[in-house]
């Protein structure tokens, strides 16, 4: 079985690794980057390399397509005409039903996309970056889409298994969106203004708490990754901000009319669904 | 020297037993509750308790006031009249100046009261609760007022940094507060509201990642404490609020708008603030 990872980054790298490890033989590099394909290959991480996808794609059995969100459609256009009948292709982009849209529209029916959403990225950039044991223990969601077979959703959830991965779970793209609106970009869009607001002084910043410095960790985000998956996912992403600014006023008019008693509900409220969630 | 712990919950038992661990041998404890203080006697906290300050209050050195923030002046109303000339007095709430304006008016001349702040929360609460381990290695800030014998000052830096304290910082009640207000007080509040708009499915909330879990951990919050420490502090925390605001709507009209170039201007500056922070 012959797969090729396209694009060599910190999560196309890992998957590279991920896959030597568990014994995969005819693992396939691809990258516009000329040095990246060369690192991949003296590291072992493939066992050949390509800048042009057009010279190796036509007999990939597997492709994962390992790059940004807005470069996958473009991708399967250019060389849908190359893909080996019954080709399996597959993503790892955490936004799916924009994604899914537009790769509907080019993608032949002489292959099958399985859709999937690793969750275990990186604050780093790039192949120096990738690391399979990452992978180990972590989470996966397949965004099922009525075309793909059950051989093909069967064998990425293997693949995925076989690299690490703990709970592969299936799930419709809609569900996927709104809920990484909330519980992901939702929290980053927070990290971002709360650093931005930057209310912090030099001498006062070493005394915050650890909430502080979770938070913001995520503030050191990939600006091109985010602004891609953001903006590809904004009717969801500004529904979740939406709710949580309904909730954020409830907070701010009870400090402002210095009720003590609605405040107290509102963190009561907090406190008992945060305790049946973990 | 003899030393008072009034109130014996998390942060006051810890005290009790750092101080008892750092060789400290007179330590009173003052609770309201009969049980709690038998358990601190019968765990060896301290050396004799009371349910009854008056009792004791006249012969102590030291008093470390470990209340709620609203509770802090009327105990100092309340005995005033029994405190040894030359007590020092020292607080452990997480707001400072209303507070200090607060007890201001009713602190006798002839005691110190150095209003401090240990930097060390709990989710749990009560004598249960109590571990002076806790303290190793956390920070506390001191917030002097004009009033304040250095001498004064230096004995409660020692106890801090006896009971295990790393760095105890002075710095004035205003700057407290305002920097409070952010690094902490404004988190909480955004957990709160995240937690309260609960978009989570159960079934999705096991994908949510390690920056959905610890930003949803603060939710859990005692309510009674966090509402005096929020409305003790609500013109420092309605401006951060509203700061925070002002780059949450920022970038949500670059979602609304659909602009790529303005959110990954918002991510660069987020992200190289952060990178200078930590």
């Amino acid at each position: 079985m012959n797969i090729a990872i396209v694009g060599l980054g910190v999560i196309g790298g890992s998957f590279a690794m991920g896959l030597q490890a568990a014994g995969y033989k005819n693992i396939y590099g691809i990258d516009i980057n000329e040095s990246t394909v060369r690192i991949a290959v003296e590291q072992g991480m493939i066992q050949k390399g390509f800048v042009e996808a057009g010279d190796i794609l036509p007999e990939m059995d597997i492709i994962i397509i390992s790059l940004y969100p807005n470069q996958i459609a473009p991708f399967v256009e250019q060389y849908r005409n190359v893909l080996k009948d019954g080709a399996i292709l597959t993503d790892v982009t955490g936004v799916k039903t924009a994604i899914i849209e537009k790769v509907s529209k080019v993608l032949p029916s002489t292959v099958d996309f399985v859709f999937a959403h690793p969750m275990r990225g990186s604050e780093k950039k790039g192949i120096i970056g990738a690391d399979h044991t990452r992978f180990i223990g972590a989470n996966a969601l397949i965004t099922t889409i009525p075309t793909n077979k059950e051989a093909s959703l069967k064998l990425i959830e293997k693949l995925y298994k076989e690299v690490g991965f703990d709970q592969v779970t299936r799930v419709s793209p809609e569900k996927h969106d709104e809920q990484i609106a909330y519980v992901s970009q939702l929290i980053h869009v927070l990290s971002v203004a709360v650093v931005n607001s930057t209310q912090a002084s030099e001498e006062t910043l070493m005394f915050a708490g650890n909430s502080f410095q979770e938070l913001t960790r995520i503030a050191d985000i990939n600006a091109d990754l985010w602004s891609e998956l953001f903006l590809n996912n904004r009717t969801a992403l500004l529904k979740s901000i939406e709710h949580f600014e309904i909730e954020l006023d409830a907070l701010k008019y009870t400090l402002e009319e210095n009720d003590d008693k609605e405040l107290k509900t509102i963190f009561s409220r907090a406190a008992n669904k945060r305790r049946e969630w973990y």
